[in-house]
C-alpha cells in the first residue's frame, strides 16, 4: 500500500514539482490548495489541472480569507510590484506568517490521514527574503509537528520535506522536467492578465522567466525560448 | 501607548479569561475568532459579547472550514459524545492540529499589527490528553514564531502566552471573578440545545461545572449553585 503524502499545491512551478517529487517517490499524493484572500482563478484552475494530470490520490481546496489579519499585495492591500529592483528587503507580496498557516493546515489533514510526510515547495534561495522559506523554519515546524500531534507524541516521524530548499529554479525547472512535468498546465503569475495569462513583470514570472531561460529550456506558458 | 497583543477568544470560559488577564496587563487586546467547521451560533455570540464587555481594540472572524482536512466530533465527523467516562485516550471531540492552526492565525495579524505578544486558553490539567494544549508544544510554537516572522528574526521578542497552563478550572473561574468577568456571557457547551442553552453532558459542560463547583460559586450560564 502507497504511503499518503500532503503536498501543498499551489499550481505553480516549485509546488507542481514538488508534488511530482513526491509521485516520484511511491507517495500517494494528497494535494491541498489554501485559497487565501485575492486568489485568481487561473491560480486555482492550474493546481486542478496539475493534481488532476499527477493523478493524484486526492485534491482539497480550503478556503482561508486572510484579508483582516494579514497585509499584503496578494492578500488585497496593495498592487503587485512589477518590474522591481532587487534589495534585501521583504517585498510587499510576503504574506505573514503564510507558510505557518499552510503547513498547519497540511498537519491537520496528515493527522487525519495518519500520515507521517508533508511536502511544501519552499526555497531557500530565491525568497531569501522570505523568513518563513528558511531551512530553521522547516526544522523549527517538522519539532513542533512531532510535539502538535497524537502521533508525532506516539513517536511517529513527522517529517516536512522542502525538497527544493536548495535548488535554483533553473534546477527546479531540470528537476520537475525529469520527471515529465508540464510546466504548461502550472501558473505564476501575481497578476495575470485578463484570460489568465502572465504579467511577466511581477517577481513571481520574473524569477520563473530566468529559471527557464538559465535551464536552457522555452517556458510553455511563454510559447517563446526565454 | 498600550502594546496590542492578540488574544485568541472561543467566547468559552477559558479564552475569556485570557482575554480579562491580557487587558489587565495593559495590552491592547485584539481578539481573534476563528469559525471552523460545526460552530454553532451560540458559540459566535458569546465572543462578540465578551469582546464587546471587553471593550476590545478590535475583534476579527476568521471563517475556516476544516471538515475536508480534519474529522473530528467538532468539525461535524460524528456525534458530540455525552457523559463519557474519562479516560486516557485522545476524544473525538479532539480536533486535529487545532492549536497549531490557531496560533498560526494569530501570528498572521500579529506580525501585521506588529505585536509581539499572542495570547492563548491552553490547559495543561484538563486537556492532558491533547498534545497541543502542553507546556512543550507552546514553547515550541514560541520558538518556530520567531523564526517565521520579520520581527522574529530581527531579534523580536515574539511571546505566546498561556496563562491558564497549570490552573485548574476552579482557579480559572477564581482568577476570571477576580478581574470582573461576567462568565454569563460566556459559552463553553460543545452541542447545546436549542436557543443555545448548554447540554450539561458533554466533556466542556461537565469541565466547567466542576470549575465552577471547585471554585465554590454559582454559574450565571445554570442559574443555580452547582
Amino acid at each position: 500500500m502507497t504511503r499518503p503524502a500532503v503536498v501543498l499545491l499551489s499550481g505553480g512551478l516549485d509546488s507542481t514539482t514538488v508534488a511530482a517529487i513526491a509521485a516520484s517517490q511511491g507517495f500517494a499524493v494528497h494535494a491541498l490548495t489554501v485559497r487565501y484572500g485575492q486568489v485568481h482563478e487561473a491560480e486555482l484552475a492550474a493546481a486542478r489541472r496539475v493534481a488532476q494530470a499527477l493523478g493524484v490520490a486526492r485534491h482539497v481546496e480550503v478556503a482561508l480569507d486572510l484579508r483582516e489579519l494579514a497585509r499584503s499585495a496578494l492578500t488585497g492591500a496593495g498592487a503587485v510590484p512589477k518590474d522591481r529592483v532587487e534589495d534585501a528587503t521583504i517585498p510587499s507580496t510576503y504574506v505573514p506568517a503564510r507558510n505557518t498557516i499552510m503547513l498547519s493546515l497540511a498537519l491537520a489533514w496528515a493527522e487525519s490521514l495518519g500520515a507521517a510526510d508533508i511536502f511544501i515547495g519552499v526555497n531557500a534561495l530565491d525568497y531569501s527574503g522570505y523568513p518563513d522559506c528558511r531551512p530553521e523554519f522547516v526544522a523549527a515546524f517538522e519539532h513542533l509537528a512531532r510535539l502538535a500531534t497524537k502521533a508525532g507524541v506516539e513517536g511517529g516521524a513527522l517529517r516536512v520535506h522542502a525538497p527544493l530548499q536548495h535548488m535554483t529554479k533553473a534546477d527546479i525547472v531540470r528537476a520537475g522536467l525529469a520527471l515529465g512535468v508540464d510546466y504548461g498546465l502550472t501558473h505564476s503569475c501575481y497578476d495575470p492578465l485578463p484570460g489568465g495569462r502572465p504579467c511577466g513583470r511581477c517577481d513571481s514570472c520574473v524569477l520563473r522567466a530566468r529559471g527557464f531561460a538559465e535551464a536552457g529550456v522555452a517556458d510553455p506558458l511563454v510559447g517563446v525560448r526565454s
